[in-house]
């Protein structure tokens, strides 16, 4: 069993007498598929770091906090659940960013911290790292996770710890987990035996939606799935894809969502941006006269800033949250469930030719050796290396504008926080891809004002050994800014970093400088083949620079700024 | 009149007709003697930036929002009042740890942050950068700071600009103003002047307070005053000092506040800090049979991990939220008109012999050239080199601990989050101190846990040009958890890095790397020399090195992990 698949397997019922809160939490961490936890210690989490340090799973050591929660972010995009563990307030209020960001794009992270125990707390002292009381962390947590508990008594830490990490499972969110350091070792003299919090599903509620769905799909002459983020979040991508291939319909999918389906699968029709996406995908999803979205969030930058003009009388939506057939709703249906009726039922659907514009093929690209580089030339020679073993980690800007050009071979191999658009994701996001899957090629590809926030997580990743492909492109500042915001400002422009560098000052890895495309094909090559460690390309790009996709974003989402 | 006093001056009170919001909100922080803010632009705060930088105001890019959060802080502690301004959630949520830690040590920042438009949000979209609602970024910062405003209505916008900013002067504490984006042009049309809050204290409850005050320290043996922190951020130092003076009163002062009173005053007596700090302090202050703290913070820390034995009985506190004489309270009483009524009673007090141990002056150090360097020789060197025009900033840890050995000959000089103990704070705090006092000499002194945080904030320090000396103390590891919990835990390793090779990076500055004594001794003093850029000292120290009070504040406070 795969770890990613233990995350949905029911824990252990056994009863646990005899272990204590400490040890309970991370017996239930690893029935969830948690093998390794990011963080930094600090002394209201320092017993339960002596713990963890014992147990079977690997505390990965990162340099500052926010990036530890983008390790964990990413970790649990590919592992089904990921954990890090702080300590109180000055550990925990700087991940905010990063646990808010796995709340906006659902990604399961349990956050841990510890805390001044309760024996300390008597009379209210002002202990170091308190700020206002000693609840200001949770109720600042309380805004930005799904369910946060303290686990203050032992009578209930148990099932506290149940629910919060169920929570966390279901609703694919992060939760919060804050132990009093004079807990960790406390055992409960209660009985206890795990039970799954069970949410009730309405099945009938399903069928019905599920007939109604197949019916207006039967009726269709031009039926369209969009794939949403959650088919992964749920995965759910086989069953979506068995839905597809046996009906022949044709599928898009957001940019968040980019790579749940394969980019070379024959009913693949690209990603959907409206108007700044690819034109001819936007037209035919925006033709279709009846779309079924499947996990999709609607935002403005899926939507390519408003532009998309998705006919709600058209439309069916499932996702987690809600389930809408053209303008009424069903309550109480699971994504899976309503998946699995419709896929039961018995119907056809009118055949879609697809144009043999939208056939996605990987043009060789021919290198112009010296040509300076650009940030849409640069993607379509990555794209050329990508093969099924690459994990391709695009940070915000340019990076992931340009990138949604790349076609993904295998499947959910493209990260990006396309929604939350946290800068200084993708370096630390590397970090938690390479800790769950040692085998894979990851590829980072990263702006300089992002490298700059987050890039010397780059350390931790040397101090393990680790070999992904960090690219930093640097176009001496902040590129989409200075598209949305046209203008000589100076508040764009940044301190330009000899980026490559850098493995000098980290004691491992190779730095490439490139200016031009035979640069870049060379670095490429190498840093491809080399496996010894980081890989870390600098490549300078022309100010203003910029792909087509941001071009028509910047068009759309300008205007409002 | 310096820009320190002018965050005490009241403002403008002309009618502000014709202003726009945004142009309202610049205009008060300069009333306030802000001159420089930091932050990172991001769409929904474009178009303030675009307005910024054509203000007088200094728009200081930082390459994390959380580091321009430091740097904010450092600048209000030496300026009177300090401010970012970054973008929506993304930007805003990086800094909760650095405005919690304001809001901790009472240091008055100003955090702006711009939000989607009012016109965006209608039917509650899904734009990037959102949490779970518009209001999330606001829910969280109303923990973390003593006002919060949204700016959503053009009648109150003024109103709210200047209820916020005045509770971040009479508070010192950091607030929290946000501006949609589409609000940031919009002229109010309605009249409005500024109107101060006018808090109403009792006049007479202060003079009572004060007879007995004055009473208590008549008939008092060995009378003392503790100065704390509270007399730098309310400016009141002088008139401490002039008490003191002419009562012939001693002076100790809190860790946090070290170098309030200038610390070879032939009055002060040291930092106390319990049984961890100076033994000769500590029996000092316990001995006393009357000591009237003003300002202080009593926190763990400062009194040493719980050891002071401070007398409740024996003792008068005074403080900008409570007055205490013995065991009863006074309400309505500011710090301010407390100390003015005290010094204007006629009382004399018996004086107190200062004993020769107490005294402080400055050692000649005897370097020995070869030995390996250590943290308590290292401040000794250190302290050879201050003068009244050194500005010494303290990382967290034995940064902190070992330079309460310094001896601080200016005023207010030293500065370190001593409370919070937020790490990663040194070196952005040092680009705030040179942003408002570009003439000192600035001196940081950091671990190289600390460092691997936030260092790479020399990079705005290189671009600014500023020339402050940053020592980076390399022990490998978390040195002050190693500790606190001993055993030999992997999880207080860190990856060492050859910080010295940084200016190469940054494309400025000079690195030295440090071993024995004599080599400290020469960098330091090319160092200080050096006008011309960053110099950057990457000194080596035997891992379990650790000066005195670290080894005492260990022995009290590891009982608790």
């Amino acid at each position: 069993m795969s770890a990613a698949r233990a995350a949905d397997r029911t824990p252990d019922s056994r009863s646990h007498a005899g272990l204590t809160i400490g040890e309970y939490l991370i017996q239930r961490l690893q029935e969830y598929g948690i093998g390794h936890i990011f963080g930094i210690p600090g002394d209201y989490v320092l017993s339960l770091y002596g713990m963890l340090e014992k147990s079977p799973i690997d505390v990965v050591g990162c340099t500052r906090e926010d990036s530890a929660g983008f390790a964990a972010d990413a970790y649990a995009r590919i592992q089904g659940m990921g954990a890090i563990c702080v300590t109180y307030c000055v550990g925990g209020l700087s991940v905010c960013n990063s646990i808010a960001g796995a709340y906006a794009e659902k990604s399961p992270v349990v956050m841990i911290t510890g805390s001044p125990g309760l024996r300390e707390r008597v009379n209210n002292p002002l202990l170091h790292h308190k700020v206002r009381d000693f609840r200001t962390q949770i109720e600042v947590f309380e805004k930005l996770c799904v369910a946060a508990t303290e686990l203050t008594d032992p009578i209930f830490a148990f099932r506290e710890i149940d629910r919060v990490l169920d929570a966390a499972a279901r609703f694919k969110r992060p939760v919060y987990i804050d132990i009093p350091r004079d807990m960790v070792h406390v055992v409960p003299h209660i009985g206890h035996a795990y039970r799954s919090a069970h949410p009730t599903f309405d099945q009938a509620a399903a069928e019905e939606a599920a007939r109604e769905a197949a019916d207006l799909l039967a009726a269709a002459e031009r039926p369209l799935i969009l794939a949403g983020i959650e088919l992964h979040r749920f995965r759910l991508q086989d069953l979506m894809l068995e839905l597809a291939e046996s009906r022949n319909i044709p599928v898009a999918a957001t940019v968040l969502a980019k790579s749940v389906v394969r980019e070379n699968h024959p009913l693949y029709v690209g990603v959907y941006e409206g108007a700044v996406g690819n034109e001819a995908t936007a037209r035919f999803v925006d033709e279709s006269d009846c779309i079924l979205m499947l996990g999709c969030f609607m935002t403005d930058i899926n939507l390519g800033g408003g532009t998309a003009k998705l006919d709600l009388s058209n439309s069916i939506s499932v996702t987690s949250e809600e389930l809408r057939i053209r303008r009424h709703h069903y309550h109480d249906v699971s994504l899976e469930s309503f998946l699995r009726a419709l896929h039961a039922f018995s119907f056809d659907v009118a055949e879609r030719k697809i144009p043999e514009s939208l056939k996605r093929r990987r043009e060789p690209f021919r290198i112009e050796p010296d040509r300076a580089m650009g940030m849409s030339r640069m993607m379509a020679r990555i794209n050329d290396s990508l093969d099924e073993r690459t994990i391709v980690i695009a940070d915000i800007g340019d990076s992931l504008f340009a990138a949604t050009e790349l076609l993904i071979p295998g499947r959910t191999e493209f990260i990006s926080p396309a929604y939350y658009t946290s800068m200084g994701f993708a370096v630390p996001a590397s970090l938690g891809a390479c800790v769950a899957r040692p085998e894979s090629r990851v590829v980072a590809i990263c702006g300089d004002g992002a490298f700059q926030m987050t890039g010397m997580e780059l350390s931790t990743v040397v101090r393990r050994g680790f070999s992904p492909i960090v690219i930093v492109v640097n176009n001496e500042g902040y590129g989409t800014e200075r598209m949305l915001h046209p203008g000589d400002w100076k508040y764009n422009e940044i301190h330009s970093w000899k980026y490559h560098l850098l493995p000098q000052t980290l004691g491992g890895g190779t730095g490439y400088e490139v200016f031009t495309e035979g640069d870049f094909d060379a670095a490429l090559k190498r840093a491809w083949d080399d496996r010894t460690g980081l890989s870390l390309i600098h490549v300078h790009v022309p100010v203003g620079d910029a792909s087509q996709p941001l071009r028509r974003m910047a068009e759309r989402l300008g205007s409002n700024v």
